[in-house]
Formats: C-alpha cells, sequence, structure tokens
C-alpha cells in the first residue's frame, strides 16, 4: 500500500496509537521511519515483533518516504511537513497547522472522503473533540439539516499528550497523601479538579479549543451556516472525551428517528439503555474505534420537537487522533 | 433568634456544613438537637466548642424545637418533617420530598425570599445544581427575560454524600495500584471516568437531576415559560459542581452588561480573568459562598445578539445545600 511510511512524534501519546493501529490493521508497508526530538532520538520502540530506533527528524527525514504521519505539535508540522511533501510524501497532520488553510483538505473518512483526493501534499486531521462530536451529528445532519449545536466537552488529560496523562496520576497521588498539588504540563491542578481548556482565548471570548470545534465543523461539513457555541473543559479522566450535545434541527425528529440513524451510522455504536442504566462512559469508550452514543431524548425546552440532547464519549487517541488519521491515509490507496 | 433547634443528619455531610455555618454566623440558640439513624446515634459530633451527643431520630425528637434543618434523605423527611410541625417546628427541608409540593415554598433567598413566609410549617431547599445555575441566572432574568437555558453539569461525589465522597478517594487510590475499582455507592468507577447522573429516568428520557433543574427553576422564578434543558453529569470532583450554562435572552445582552449585572449580584462571585487565564474551578469553589461565574461571553451561535455562555462553579454542600437552608431559617427571624 505505501513503501515508506515515517511517523513523525513516534514516542508521543498519538504516536504510540499510530504504531498499534498499523499493527492491528496489518499495513503491507516496506519501511518504517521512526521520527521524533532529538531529545527522544535513540529510544527504541516496540513496533511488528521487533524494537525499532527512533530517529531524530532532521530535513533529511523524508527521503523515500512516500507517506508522513504527523503528530508532533503544530509548529513541527509547519517546519517540517512541506519538506516531507517536498521528498515526495503525502502528510496527514495531526497538528492544527494547516486545518483552516483553504488548500489543505481538513478529513473525517465517514464525512467527507472525496476531499481526501483534493490534497496538495498535506491532508489535516481534525481536533479531537471535533471528530468525535462530528461522527454522530452528519449523519443526523444528513437525514434532517443540524441548525445549531451547543456543546460542553469533558476532555481527558490525553489531548495535552503522555505527559499530562502521567501528571494526573502522579498529581493525584500526592493530593491524595496529602501533598499540594504541583501543576506542571497543565497550569492548574486537574486531580479531583477541572478548569476551562487553557488554550488561547480570542477577542471573541472563546478559547482556541472551542474555535476548533466552531470552524472545523463547518469545513468538514461544507456549510457555514450551522450555528455552534462551545464550551470545553478539562477533566480529570485519562484518556477519552466526553460531550453534551444539544442540537436544533430545521425539521421536527423523534429521539426513535435519531436512534435509528445512529445504529447504522458508521463509526456509532450507540450505548443507551435505561433498565439498568448504562451510557457513553470514557473508561469504556478508551482503546474502541466508536462514538459512544446515548442519552438519545427530545429537548423539551425547543418548539416543535426540533430539538434532541445527546450525550457522547469517543477516544480521543484513537479516533479523535491517530484512528482518523490512518483511515485517511487508507482512503489515498 | 430560635430558643432550641433541630439538626437532622447531623453526622452526614451537609449536617457537618450546618454546623460550620451555624458557628460561623453565630446563631443565637438556647439549645441543638442533634439528630441521625440508629447506627450514627451515640456519635459525638464537635459543635461550638464541644463534643456533643448525637440522638437517634424517633417520633418525640421534636418536641420543644421550633426550627428543624433536615438533611437525611426524602424518606425521612416525608416520615419525620410532618411530625417536627406539628411539635410547632418550622421545617427546612434539603430533600427532594416537599420541593414540588404546590403548598411548600422552594426558596432561593437571593431570588424569592417572600415565598418563605408563605410556608405552612415546611420549606423546601432547592436541588444543588439548581441552585447554583439560579443564583446568577435570575439577575440577569430580572435585567432581560432568560427564554431558554441549557445546561450540562459537572457534579461533585459530595451530591451523594459523605460515603461517596470518601468512595472517590479509596476507589482512586485502588485504580492508581492497580487494582479493580470496587463502586457501592456508585453504579460505576468514578475515579478518572464520569457518568450520567444515575437517578431514575423518567419516560421523557430526562433523569430526576435534571428534572429538578428544570421544574424546580420554573418554581423559584415562578415562571414556567422558559424553556431549559439540562445533561446532568458525575464527575470525579469531591465537593463543588460546576456547569456550562447557555442562555437565550428575549433582547440583545453583552458580555460587558453580564459582567456589570453579576458583578453586583448578591451570592455572586465574578471570576473572569483572561491573562492569565483565570475561570470558575471547583478547587477554588469549595468552602466559600458564592457562585463563582466566568467565560461570560456572546454566544456567536444566536442571531441578533441574544446568546451569552457562562461557566460556573458552586460548593455543592454550602450554596448548594447547607448554607442556603441556612439563609432560608434566617429569613424567618
Amino acid at each position: 500500500m505505501f513503501q515508506t511510511v515515517a511517523i513523525v512524534g513516534a514516542t508521543g501519546a498519538v504516536g504510540h496509537e499510530f504504531i498499534s493501529l498499523i499493527e492491528q490493521r496489518g499495513w503491507q508497508v516496506d519501511r518504517y521511519v521512526l521520527l521524533a526530538s532529538a531529545r527522544s532520538a535513540g529510544c527504541t520502540v516496540r513496533m511488528l515483533g521487533h524494537d525499532r530506533a527512533v530517529e531524530e527528524l532532521t530535513e533529511s527525514s523524508f527521503d523515500g518516504v512516500d507517506l508522513a504521519l504527523f503528530s508532533a505539535g503544530g509548529g513541527i508540522s509547519k517546519q517540517f511537513a512541506p519538506r516531507a511533501v517536498a521528498a515526495g510524501a503525502v502528510v496527514v497532520d495531526n497538528s492544527s497547522a494547516f486545518r483552516m488553510d483553504p488548500e489543505v483538505p481538513l478529513v473525517v473518512p465517514e464525512i467527507n472522503p472525496a476531499d481526501a483526493h483534493r490534497h496538495r501534499g498535506i491532508i489535516a486531521n481534525p481536533n479531537c473533540s471535533t471528530i468525535i462530536m462530528v461522527i454522530p451529528v452528519w449523519p443526523l445532519h444528513r437525514a434532517n439539516p443540524v441548525k445549531r449545536i451547543v456543546v460542553s466537552t469533558y476532555q481527558s488529560a490525553s489531548g495535552a499528550g503522555m505527559r499530562a496523562m502521567e501528571e494526573l496520576q502522579t498529581q493525584t497521588r500526592e493530593v491524595l497523601d496529602g501533598k499540594p498539588a504541583k501543576p506542571r504540563v497543565f497550569p492548574f491542578q486537574l486531580a479531583f479538579n477541572l478548569f476551562c481548556h487553557n488554550s488561547p482565548i480570542d477577542e471573541t471570548g472563546y478559547n482556541a479549543e472551542e474555535v476548533k470545534m466552531i470552524r472545523e465543523t463547518w469545513k468538514i461539513f461544507h456549510d457555514d451556516t450551522i450555528g455552534v457555541t462551545a464550551t470545553c473543559v478539562r477533566v480529570p479522566v485519562l484518556r477519552a472525551h466526553s460531550e453534551a450535545v444539544n442540537l436544533t434541527f430545521e425539521n421536527p425528529i423523534t429521539p426513535d428517528e435519531v436512534r435509528e440513524i445512529l445504529s447504522k451510522a458508521p463509526g456509532v455504536r450507540v450505548v443507551d439503555r435505561l433498565d439498568p442504566q448504562h451510557f457513553p462512559m470514557p473508561i469504556e469508550a478508551g482503546g474502541i474505534d466508536e462514538v459512544l452514543v446515548g442519552r438519545i431524548r427530545q429537548d423539551i425546552s425547543q418548539p416543535g420537537s426540533r430539538g434532541i440532547d445527546l450525550f457522547i464519549s469517543g477516544d480521543q487517541l484513537r479516533k479523535g487522533a491517530a484512528l482518523n488519521a490512518v483511515q485517511i491515509a487508507e482512503l489515498l490507496v
């Protein structure tokens, strides 16, 4: 399928998932180039039964590479993705560096696969919170246009990387032992606490994570008339993101119709049992490919049966990042 | 102010806060009667510098009592509150037993203090999530009628009592030690997880906690035309509840107007700093009287500048329970 695949950020949380997914999906590739910063170069990473050396990312890392999966932050993508393209590779970039570039497709394979083929070397992978939300919203939007989305997120530590996940565990133990919490990766204590997503806030008052959920939804759906507002919150969960999603549709819609559509939707698993209660939870969404969707109910605050409330959980590292990027790459074969 | 005050549920999490607030506020009372179930009777509780015996709650516990603060669950309130009233006491009840009874006032002192004086022996204290939400929403509603509320909650373990708080701590240590989580108080693991509030779900698909937020808001505001939808979620936080609140107003409103109104509103503390970012967090809301409000911004999904987004945190045990009840009692003096 590909001859030489580079993974940029091979020692990170998403890099780890890239490797695991490539193994599971049985990619036929001649050679893998595992890349990381100078700090991690020299480490070995277990892949396909072998310990493989991680090389330092440099300008010549992409010679002979035909696919490069990037997940090492926006700065690295901005600097090195054009080099990879110049060397002849297609880049699937997990950072926010190119997502809103009109020349770069932003793709969720279940939604806008055709966009992937319009690339000029780089295809952007959407933000994790966006992907997890649009996976169930898209099939509903196709059946009955969504006019407005109000979303509140419950985002796990994994969205900030492996060091953030470690900090949550270490810090939680410190707090249980009566020691003061010492935040390093995050600006505030996350153990037994939560805080608004700490990305920069623009003049509208929205933070960058919220702006991503709004603008990326428009770009993926090819529709910037949908009203979207988001409140993004970090919670003391390790790896799956959850979201409370309130939808307003153009036409009346019932919970049964929603359940029927979602039960057939790709990438969705309906978890909506009343007795005993069983709804989406991050500990059950972690490590699986589907986004869990439940609490499907008519929003009684909206007239004319045009509102639906949902609660969803999806693995931030898989469908929210590595899996979606791997699926994009598979579209190209 | 009162001659004899009974505290029903004196050994519970809210009971503990009743005692702490009465001490802080310097109530002048001749005698306290500390009551609990047979299981806790015989314990001592520290109050006003003395270890005081906790007595078993019986039908004769209220002889001579003129104020009874109840926080021992709906079943106990249903059984014993009428006994306390028959004995001549006024009951301020923290359970849901009487909240929607049309003959029982449901009071937040900052909002509808006059209702307290219409009691026939029992005054109900609203649900914690409701109180924390309506404290900032009411002054905005008075300035510009609120037409619709979409709220997602981030509720702490304390809402399920002291044993639930202990379970979160014990279970978190077990999970960190690689042991399986054993939920007892909650139906699911709460450590590093979250789940939809596990109160019973009715035929509309809303759970009882969500229904409380909707109906109690209508009763406290004397206005059942406000559209309210809620998604209530339990998160691994110890004691303060947070809420993402999306508001639709009748007339245009700006974030500056909201900030101006909230900066003067009783029971509210605006925490809304951009640089460095500082917004409401449960670890800062715990143990204080005010509800923290921040992330005040124009909701860009709504036309005509009629939408506002907020994020709030409030101590579930204080303003969400004991403090509000104590304030109701003070209205009666």
